[in-house]
């Protein structure tokens, strides 16, 4: 093996051990590192940087659909928290408290939020005064910490990043049309810019957030054959406004609660970039939310830097101009192997090698990353090619994981077929449910896994005639069954 | 008194009571407001969008000049606050601490971040090796708490937004340059996009970061004759190094300590775009960070919908077309007046109405903020003259907040001057230092001003021949004193 494979020889192979090629890419790769405190993580640039991209087209596509960003505090009074009565009792085991302020202890414990429905409903309430100021709709992005037990960089972590949104309405209709318009927009976001598919549906009363009337969500199927969840919308009912006191003046002069929402999407999509398009050598990264899209690394031989340097850092230039994001490596105490190895596992989608022949014959090599082809492009439309193959590779990303998601969602018509196929396949299971807490739990506590969605079509007149995988009861529903993170 | 000037009316002057004027307008333009913790404000959508254009303008500038960002926990364990001597005893008085999660006490208190330099000179420890590894120049835009006992929305708060920066470097000499180069940075910043005009220099050590070698900041001076403190730059030389034992291998295999800088800017900075711009009216903002540039008002008479609302919208297409962030506002519950008083209020540089009359000779009346003065602009130069008007805004905000330092900055060359230019004239009073913390302290307790600054220009040279404002010794400096917030 020679030192220039090693670095990712380094890299247990996903098929060996998954977790263990997870940890080893968010920290070979730079992404995150842990810190001394249980669960908290520190996000390093290359995944930070993964991150501030998720943020602007996030960002860019919650104010397109007419919401504003405002900040709301980092804590909320205990009596806060108390006031919605599901809400307490599913966040307080995960709440960390803040119990003095420098030598003083205080005289009401403040919640480091775990989620801020609590403080918004309390401002809303101040705010809110007729149908004129409504809809209201707020997004924040912010720091969250939820005191967890068993923590994975990324995918469940003491402390993470989100948005999220809160939105108040004058009718139930209004608010569930802005859940649903939430989860196509998180949807949307997944495929296009994730190179994630995801099935997007309704979540069980088990599995909705605490306090809400009913939660949508997305789920992806990693590349291990486990589901995550991507991004959730729940659909608050008036369960907020009642306990905060969020009344308006209705067009009719007659007092009323509004109607709310709220969403969020979080650090975890990084984790998921890693889980869905990952393989042996290390990262694949969508072009869209890498923070390097090409990378340019000279061939050093004789007088290189005469030579080579000047085609490298010309081609680099049109690059930038095309607007794609690049990064020229350079660096002398290291073999041009060393490097190819080392974007690879960083995940960087396009690699452009450029020697002296290649000088010579006015060319460029370009190897992607997904696939690991190269080509020889004329420098002359060096740029235009490279666009043309990040479009390409992203397209591909998302094509290879809608494949797999495909070829591993089956179907299960008996409780045996169910248990084998989570056992032996992992991946989505589709099976015809009562609609009773009974089966749900049953199957979890037998087979680990959980409904995580039901899309709409997957409603009612889609399981007529078919009986619970569980009871053997009328089916209400088909449900997508999975072990999930 | 009109009912459509009432509004404004209701702003008590600036003269009159600066304090209650600065409260009321973060409260009536809904930049911000209180919640039930003290000291901790809701940033409302309005003042987060500003805040958002200083994040993008001043996130370029920390980029542009090779800094990458990343993010670190929240909490930092109270073992590692102890490291450094003076910076626990400066900071833990302000800490809120977190002795809980879930239901289980921790074992180690965490603290809620005052400043980042102990978790992260921990990480960089782990992560640093070799002179190859430097320097490291990270920056994080996160929230911070400190228990202020005092507080007021934007300026002093117990939970503030900002970014800051921790670098590492090889040399003493780099982490000077890296120091002096944020400074000049920030004052760059202030003074271009708030066209607010700062003065950058030392701190005494009376005054510096807890932890630092040295601390540098820009001051500035509000439009009520008090100094506000807007960014600070710490050369930390090797306090946290040998801390936190952040050693590398030098170009000649020797272990050394790095040298460090951290430095930081605020929400803070909102607060002073308030006090500094700001009149009788309300708000003014400097069109660079102005979320609103120009709002256009439809005068609303007759058949306005066909006739000017069409001309309005075409009006706001063409100024977005020329990069203007414009509003239209052509509610119909409010009359123009109303609207007029209320955009003011808010401080929008320009105001552009349109009513039958201009549609038929095809202008509009241009209003601008700053000066109040008015103009008649045909339509088809309407983009290109409000482009041009907005960087006049600019320009004359920064004039008259240059203008204004300028006549209050004044020279003490005894106590008794010192004392009554103090009492009587506020502003900045530059007085010849003998360099002693007992002068600086007497000072402080007599007149209620402190040393804000110590800008190169006024070190020892400039004071030669001087003597102390306090004791009459030797002057090693000129100092600028003020009362500050």
């Amino acid at each position: 093996m020679s030192k220039d494979e090693r670095l990712v020889r380094q890299i247990t192979p996903k098929s060996e051990d998954f977790s263990r090629w997870y940890a080893e890419i968010v920290q070979k790769a730079e992404l995150a590192d842990y810190t001394p405190m249980k669960g908290m993580m520190v996000i390093r640039p290359y995944g930070y940087a993964i991150w501030e991209n998720i943020q602007r087209l996030m960002d860019r596509r919650i104010k397109d659909t007419g919401h504003v960003n405002a900040y709301f505090p980092l804590f909320i009074p205990e009596s806060f928290l108390k006031k919605e009565a599901e809400h307490v009792e599913g966040f307080s085991p995960e709440v960390a408290w803040v119990t003095m302020g420098g030598k003083e202890e205080l005289e009401e414990r403040l919640a480091v939020r775990p989620t801020s429905e609590a403080i918004i409903g309390y401002m809303y309430s101040k705010w809110i005064k007729s149908w004129r100021d409504l809809p209201i709709l707020y997004n924040q992005w912010a720091n969250i910490v939820r005191w967890e037990k068993v923590t994975r960089p990324f995918l469940r972590t003491t402390e993470f990043l989100w948005q999220e949104g809160h939105t108040c309405h004058e009718t139930a209709e209004e608010a569930q049309e802005e859940t649903l318009k939430i989860l196509a927009l998180y949807k949307e976001f997944c495929e296009t810019e994730l190179a994630i598919p995801v099935v997007a549906g309704r979540k069980t009363l088990r599995e909705k957030f605490a306090g809400a009337q009913m939660t949508y969500a997305i789920e992806a199927l990693m590349s291990d054959g486990k589901a995550l969840q991507m991004g959730t919308s729940h659909n608050l009912g008036q369960h907020f406004s009642k306990a905060f006191d969020i009344k308006f003046e209705d067009r009719n002069q007659t007092l009323q609660y509004v109607w709310q929402t709220s969403w969020g999407a979080t650090t975890r999509m990084i984790g998921a970039v890693i889980m869905a398009h990952g393989d042996d050598s290390g990262l694949r990264l969508p072009p869209r939310v890498a923070p390097v899209q090409a990378v340019l690394v000279p061939i050093a031989f004789g007088n290189w830097k005469e030579t080579v340097l000047p085609a490298v850092l010309a081609a680099a230039e049109s690059l930038k101009k095309a607007g794609v994001r690049v990064q020229v490596d350079a660096r002398e105490e290291f073999t041009p192997g060393w490097k190819f190895a080392e974007h690879e596992m960083r995940g960087v989608p396009l690699r452009i090698e450029i020697g002296p022949r290649d000088v010579k014959s006015g060319q460029a090599i370009l190897v992607r990353r997904d696939a690991k082809t190269k080509e020889a492009v004329s420098l002359d439309s060096l740029a235009e090619k490279a666009a043309a193959l990040l479009d390409d590779i992203q397209a591909s990303l998302f094509k290879a994981a809608l494949q797999y998601r495909e070829e591993n969602t089956r179907e299960a018509g008996t409780y045996g077929e169910l248990k084998d196929l989570i056992e032996t396949k992992r991946g989505f299971v589709k099976g015809p449910w009562c609609g009773g807490e009974v089966c749900e739990d049953k199957i979890k506590a037998e087979t680990m896994a959980t409904i995580r969605v039901i899309p709409p079509d997957c409603e009612g007149p889609a399981a007529r005639g078919k009986t619970c995988v569980c009871c053997g009861r009328e089916a209400k529903a088909l449900a997508y069954f999975a072990r999930a993170y």
